[in-house]
């Protein structure tokens, strides 16, 4: 049996480094936009259409003519979005089984639920902390920073509660959630040490 | 600077037996039940009738007379429980400005939230974990057990709720949450290793 870390984050949280930089240390297999490029692959769509559907709630709003069906374009869409989840799904089970990895976003920690060598993390970070580090890390205008925050968040809960029926954010559905507000360096060599000593699927 | 720890939790999830361990662990003191004989003596209320009030959310419906004011009752009552919650306060100040210490509950983490030496921990677990736990630790009888914890849990939601304006459970209004899932040893280990390379306060 495998060991496999999910991570969840707040956007700006740092999440994505914490993840790149713990599979490092564990040694550990390592995905976020690669899986998007291997769904991209095997459903022949493209890439930045699939990023623009996990990004958000999979409303049927998205502008896409399917011409081989009667039903209407809405409810096509709708089940297009459906059918690129559940295409994910299948992709993030199959990682997962082939080896030891670390998985951010995408709702892997829900998609993955069931597995006994499960750790579920959740990154999150104070509204302060996140401007400061948006602003270093994507150079963007100040302006509005938190606008920005706050709508990126609430497209990743409407995702995540669309397809888990779980609430984003709440510390119940994770094993671990921990604030980056303290750095980077410190929550590293918390998950590593809580990954080392995880006693799930043990027997 | 001291280093100070607080415990929120859900009903059965081990979390004060957690922290009188990890109090224990660090050379720390301890505070749970002690507080609330410390306020009894401080407003020569009884400690039973101060257990209920902190329980629960403060509605203004508590079968007390006051004497000596003209106020309708229920306002009575109402600032006798902001009172209580107020003194409350001043003493888990007092406290943690006393030693290194381990506070479990009563909305310390809130409390103390402007301190820089402050790591605030919520303590969770699935429900059928809890269902177990609680049978053993309270010797109570299996039926309606779920009920139990869930009113439980109510209770310390909305009092947490109330008084401090935050959401009880939501990972991102604590440093470091974590399930006992996995057994009281392996959370201990990982909290003993978060407190003791802790940053906050550092400069």
């Amino acid at each position: 049996m495998n060991r496999v870390i999910t991570i969840g984050r707040e956007f700006g949280s740092g999440g994505r480094e914490l993840g790149r930089r713990l599979a490092e240390a564990l040694g550990m297999a390592y995905y976020d936009r690669e899986i998007m490029t291997e769904i991209a692959k095997r459903t022949s769509l493209s890439e930045r259409y699939i990023n623009q559907v996990v990004e958000r709630r999979p409303v049927p709003l998205l502008p896409i003519t399917v011409g081989h069906t009667f039903s209407p374009v809405l409810d096509a869409a709708f089940e297009q979005n459906q059918a690129i989840y559940q295409e994910q799904r299948r992709l993030i089970q199959d990682l997962a089984d082939r080896s030891d990895c670390v998985i951010v976003g995408r709702c892997a920690d829900y998609v993955l639920r069931e597995r006994r060598d499960l750790l579920s993390v959740f990154i999150h970070a104070p509204m302060e902390f996140r401007i400061q580090r948006a602003r270093e890390v994507y150079e963007k205008d100040a302006a509005n920073m938190e606008d920005f925050l706050r709508k990126k968040d609430k497209q990743r809960a409407a995702f995540y509660n669309y397809f888990s029926q779980n609430k984003w954010g709440d510390a119940r559905h994770y094993h671990l959630s921990i604030s980056s507000v303290y750095g980077v360096d410190y929550v590293v060599s918390i998950l590593k040490d809580a990954a080392l000593t995880f006693p799930g699927g043990a027997d």
